[in-house]
């Protein structure tokens, strides 16, 4: 196993456990308050991928994302065989975050999710969210490559509150949550029209990156910013 | 369309789309309790701001507000034709991003706001908010450019919480939520008299800001700090 | 009127107003969970201190704090008159800054706190408060001096959840708080022991940081930090 | 009493008093919701580990952890006498602190707590923390080191939410708990197998550190990034 692909294994076990094991703990504490147990579900999120793009951006690029990998693949940031690579590790280490954060508070390990996460304003959701993110992570890095950890972060807290669907934007997340019947689950059914509309905003986003950023410096990844 | 003119219609399409879907997501979520509404209200929109300035400064100077290029006018950083195209695009790409929050949230896409938001306390607290984000804009540009995506943010951050009119502080986000019957909204008529107190205490900051700071250096815009 | 004293008037009126607003907007909307009110008084005040500090820091030192402005003259970095000159803006900046949130609430302007805040436990909680802020300050001004704006905004932060009187440290403050008969109000009667235990703090921050940190240094204000 | 000695004391002093404190503020004003208490206590904690990495990370690495101390102990960035002087002060300094806040809140000053902490569920939540906090170090460390006051401050933050025990990844932290019968409590009979946790988690996190980072640099203290 490379570096990268460690890497890429061990960000996504540490953020995916986060979204679970923060949604797991606000959902029990909260006594109904459904807003508060998603302000703790959020500013854990936000801070865990800050802390992970500062360690492991430098090293695999801190993906922990199938749509954003796409991107840099497209861009020719990394071939075909690491893409691969990279997105295999976003599962596998992202699986085994969900179970462990299942085991952490005494749930069963294997469940599925029984959470309905569907209709038009909800796929416009994901699409509006993954753009955004998409966009936030090429514009930072073309111009300000040390700010991309705070920048992701404080995107995914804004996104998890404007969007109706509270931003899943990340294939790899998004199977992986359908495997926890707790707050941050969504149905098997409905992972395949997130998916669909996270792909399809993650390449409106890099269409917009090629007007906005001259388009030479977006085939940097995020490992150039050392 | 410029770059400049884009990068503004991009950066206020989604602004707007984040103080609007993050009221609705608040209000709808924190069981009356409308002081956790506003934090995530807060949170959402003070995120969003330091991604889009960071981000798209260096393209338009984010202003993503009329006032805001107001200012900028009168100290020579645009000219009349390129402040006219950055109030158009901040207005189009903004009522855009109001209509796509409604889709997202599955409200009528079209309407108007019913919330009255006026009196003297109000207003007094539109002349401060806006006194306040234009200080901050021009004292932190002058000493420490990189610091803007954080001051900014984090001064609308305080200012939703320290104004009695939660700080529209904004022309454009003023007319773009009055499209919108929602928790951010504001009823049309209200929006002119708040519109008057913006701009006064935009001017007010100018004066203020030309005593504190060496003028010289005013005429800077926020687009020089790459 | 001088620059420094320009911006230490400017700066605490925004100050000021921030936790005297955002405690009535805290307090009118959290349907009595205190804690609610807390969090949005305590976001509100770190998120202008980073902003004060960042934008005026570099004119006048950014104190808005005798607490501040007397150990600054104790290590020789302003004269006497200066410093007579920094309280009394501090004092007068402050108090318009009260009155001008009462009015934006429609509040009366002019009132006398009815909050009692006294005993031992609070006495300690000031001294211990008001050692931190200072020791912070020092530490950090030594060591990484353009941290001092996130480092004070986050000190103060903790500060209103770790100690019992929810960390004043700040005579001026204190004064300005005695006048507003709201959620951060403090009888006058309460004031004197207060302030009394600020100083106490202080000066014993004073002590351990020539401990801590190389003396020579100490004597270096905020506005070297440029 | 060196200087390290005496930036550990002081620096858990406050650490631990924040902790305490925080707690015992969120839980007497949050009317039962437990979640706003943990907000509270969360937000506390993150902020003044940041303002005491930032302020003594340069004199004494800025530990506060004996379990951070035993592996830059193996690192040989400390000898042994050092590394023991260390735990002394962080056990010493902070006790000193819990008692205080106690003090302030008008506790009796010496108490056991009486909360239970344990099982399964707990333990690996304990070893998860400490894994993810040990490799936060040693890769932010290794990459970027001025942003290791944010990292680790953000870490924290999220661990808090994400683990299923909140978060102790300290056993000073965790002996000096168990002398607090408030929010942030454990029981004393429960201390041994969560320290026991937390050691497996450090060294996890060494293990897997010499696999992601390059090993060399690993040696390097918190110290050297001044």
């Amino acid at each position: 196993m490379t570096r990268p692909i460690l890497a890429e294994a061990v960000g996504s076990f540490l953020l995916f456990a986060t979204v679970i094991g923060s949604g797991v703990m606000g959902e029990s504490l909260a006594q109904g308050n459904v807003a508060v147990a998603l302000l703790g579900n959020t500013i854990a999120t936000g801070a865990m991928l800050y802390v992970l793009i500062t360690m492991l951006g430098p090293i695999s690029g801190a993906h922990f994302n199938p749509a954003v990998t796409l991107v840099f693949r497209i861009l020719g940031a990394l071939d075909t065989r690491q893409a691969i690579g990279h997105v295999v590790a976003q599962i596998a280490g992202g699986v085994a975050g969900v179970w462990t954060a299942h085991a952490m508070f005494g749930l069963d390990v294997i469940e599925l999710s029984t959470k309905a996460r569907t209709g038009p304003g909800q796929w416009i959701g994901e699409v509006v969210a993954t753009f955004g993110l998409l966009l936030t992570i090429l514009g930072t890095l073309r111009h300000r490559p040390h700010a991309v950890p705070a920048a992701v972060a404080l995107y995914i807290t804004a996104a998890y509150w404007f969007t109706s669907s509270t931003s899943f934007a990340n294939p790899a997340i998004t199977l992986a949550r359908s495997l926890s019947d707790t707050f941050a689950g969504i149905a098997p059914a409905d992972v395949p029209a997130f998916v669909a509309c996270q792909l399809a905003g993650a390449l409106l986003a890099l269409g917009v990156a090629r007007l906005l950023f001259p388009q030479a410096d977006l085939t940097k990844d995020a490992t150039a910013d050392v």
